[in-house]
């Protein structure tokens, strides 16, 4: 058995461990990564960057099959090439993918182990069973895996997760897709417009990230006027076949269905990857599905020198969240035991359908009660929107009552990835809705929708009473 | 003669006269307001609005064009339907303008005359020759009209402006365009793109409202690989005939070349439309273009109880500024001769072509020498725009030595009016380039590019040691 001996062990060379380790270098710290897979972060590789391929190219289906609006004809044989669209994914995939591989191949190899990771003691990690690693202090960043829950566990041959749906070499002629959270409805959209056959089920009754009610009510009027959607059912048989996948569900009304597909896409989330570290050994607390807990604003377990930082601490699995976890946690562990908290960035989340969603701050359901107040715009009739025949989308925003300051905003329509920029910029500094109505707002762009809602909100506070109605006597844009 | 005595008379029904109408009235003032026109916005009827349509149709049938690049096939027998094109840009405009006429025409109509007014006295004007008003204040807002130079303003049956060109039943077979500014690029690259034969001249060297030479420089280029540009020409002679405009221009080497077109596109601007106001009976100083100087900051004209808003005032002829321009005169005209100085929005301006153009802040030629550092990214390899096949551009970022803020930039690539709003938010509020890294930027999307460019403006003012390195030290996008 090798021993290595170094300040800091890092699990995982996706994201956060990458980060992690330029941070524990940048400090003169000795540090190790151990990486059980292949190189390339889950963003690159299956994650954000693969399905905005495949999103780019629905967009462009979408945009032939909606351009006779605009008086232009697409042709009568106009048709999708399947195989030429996955080409396109995996050539820019594999590019995003070789840069990131290229990247971390060019760390020193003394810096880098190729294994499983286990720990067999606090600080002390064994790889593939003959390497010992020891340490001051350990960054966990071991990733996530997409869950595949009963019953859709027993399927092999015609189960794809968005771990593998990327490498299809075409499209498959239908798709049962499991699940309507975010992932869910970005890539089953993206089929859809594909012209693949595409059903949605979800044994719960949520579209997308929403807890606004109001939000929520669009949604699902507008993605059940595109998607053949199936929530509140209860999956009662799967059975797979050469042909396919053919599945036997109760609706929500009591009747049982059946339909057969091509592929079974299940994306009701991804998990933490901690069942082969060995946590246990930690010493750490764990709950129920084998975690411990972990404080967003240091990484840190507890009182242990370990960290866990990017999708693995299942704080926010975002890729930018993951590039902050992964620095803070090398840089607390370089410096173990002096542990520092850090400011994180204002919540931001965002989907890729179309209409797009987006999640700022505070969300609906995280608004105090009484302190705070609503400000509400359509999209359905905003100016720029209809221009681009888009007008589809609700944007509500949160505000506070005693400061008029914005705290949050759960977003529905064009364009939002940017509208939700704009307000998480805000939010994070504290910014009141009088300054933000005080802003520059360009003619005719989707930022005057949610000009809209500040306005709203700015009325609501003014009803409210708890904002000195002066400070709204000078806001330019009311 | 009638003769009417108010508190405040405003020349003009556009967006400008409209907010100061309704300014004036919020603080119980007594106003009157003269249009000589048709109600509606120069915005609405012949600006952003149906602008935004036409590039809304050629964005369509450009998406059909370029589809195959995702593997989606367009059709060997697409084609653009001219009539059908322009009828959606006019019907979507004709509402648009018919919110704003059913607006105007809900005013009383006893605050509302029709006709020409001409000062007669500084705040008296006369109306069509029967109708005297008195006024202790006057706002002129009587907006601009498109500038027709030599040699083209003799052409009359052929010639087009960004007045006439919506109201087209079809779209020409072929159109010069004179002009490479913001309208004449915007208008003309989509009739290009909408598969109309589309040739530029321009005596000048400028694309668009750049000022920054690497910015130019990018620009050229890749406007020159989609459209058939001719400037630093010297145009000789303009006929016109039954069937089209025949040209003659010299080119910069020195060649003389023809060429015919059906349409003549003239795009070199707008110019307030003051002729017919008679400005020399206010007795104010006038400029050899016939204008008087305006404050921005109180939009009045030397000490004289006369408001300049909108257009007419030549300070940013843009549908925001003139809005905001309207409230301040209305105001201050209301008040008169209590004049208030007010702050203005950052300055944002944005192109609506393809890649986008946005000057937010301070221009390059407008940056303090010595004092100012700049951060470029270019767009052609941005993760995003090259996931959309959209990655061309570059964005150069201003910021102050001595305070690390943002004070300005020229941004030329996808999304670019997304980009600058962000940027224009930041400026206004006086943000270092640190605290601009320290906000969430998601991933994937075309904010990350502006952040590398903000990387680049942190390192530079970092080599230039005027900003205190820690500052930068817990920038975390750094």
């Amino acid at each position: 058995m090798e021993t290595i001996s170094v300040d800091v062990v890092i699990v995982g060379a996706g994201t956060a461990g990458l980060n992690a380790l330029h941070e524990v270098q940048k400090r003169g710290g000795h540090a190790v990564m151990i990486e059980s897979g292949a190189y390339g972060t889950t963003c690159a590789r299956v994650g954000c960057m693969p399905s905005k391929l495949l999103i780019a190219a629905a967009d462009a289906a979408h945009g032939v099959e909606t351009a006779l609006q605009f008086g232009v004809h697409a042709g009568s044989d106009r048709r999708i090439d399947g195989p030429a669209v996955m080409q396109r994914v995996r050539r820019e995939r594999d590019r995003f993918v070789g840069f990131v591989v290229a990247d971390t191949e060019q760390i020193d190899a003394s810096r880098r182990l190729r294994g499983d990771a286990r720990f067999v003691a606090p600080t002390r990690l064994l790889v593939d069973g003959w390497v010992q690693v020891d340490a001051r202090a350990v960054v966990v960043a071991a990733g996530s895996a997409p869950w595949i829950p009963q019953p859709y566990d027993g399927i092999r041959e015609r189960l794809l997760t968005s771990d593998e749906i990327f490498d299809l070499p075409d499209l498959p002629e239908s798709v049962a897709v499991i699940g309507t959270g975010v992932i869910g409805l970005e890539l089953g959209q993206a089929l859809h417009r594909l012209g693949v056959r595409t059903t949605f089920f979800s044994p719960i009754d949520k579209l997308g990230p929403f807890t606004d009610p109001q939000v929520r009510r669009v949604v699902r009027r507008q993605l059940e006027s595109e998607l053949d959607l199936h929530t509140g059912i209860e999956m009662l048989q799967v059975t797979e076949s050469s042909a396919g996948v053919a599945l036997r569900w109760r609706t929500p009304a009591g009747e049982v269905r059946e339909e057969s597909y091509a592929r079974l896409l299940v994306a009701v989330g991804r998990r933490p990857a901690v069942a082969r570290l060995g946590l246990e050994a930690t010493g750490l607390a764990l709950d129920r599905n084998g975690l411990p807990a972990v404080d967003p604003q240091t990484t840190q377990c507890g009182d242990a020198p370990i960290f866990f930082a990017g999708d693995v601490g299942g704080h926010r699995p975002l890729l930018h969240e993951a590039s902050d976890e992964g620095r803070i946690a090398g840089a607390n562990a370089a410096s173990w035991p002096n542990v520092q908290r850090h400011e994180r960035r204002a919540p931001l989340a965002i989907a890729f359908t179309d209409p797009q969603m987006a999640l700022v701050g505070r969300r609906f359901v995280d608004l105090p009660g009484g302190t705070s107040a609503i400000g509400a715009a359509s999209y359905d009739d905003q100016g720029r929107a209809r221009v681009a025949g888009r007008n589809r989308g609700l944007v509500r925003v949160y505000g506070e009552v005693g400061s008029c300051r914005l705290i949050g905003a759960e977003m529905f329509g064009p364009g939002m990835e940017h509208m939700a920029h704009l307000l998480a910029w805000a939010v994070q500094q504290k910014m009141t809705v009088q300054a933000a109505l005080a802003m520059p707002f360009y003619h005719p762009v989707l930022e005057e929708g949610l000009r809209t809602a500040l306005r709203d909100l700015a009325r609501e506070l003014k009803a409210l009473a708890r904002c000195r109605p002066e400070d709204f006597a000078d806001a330019p844009g009311d």
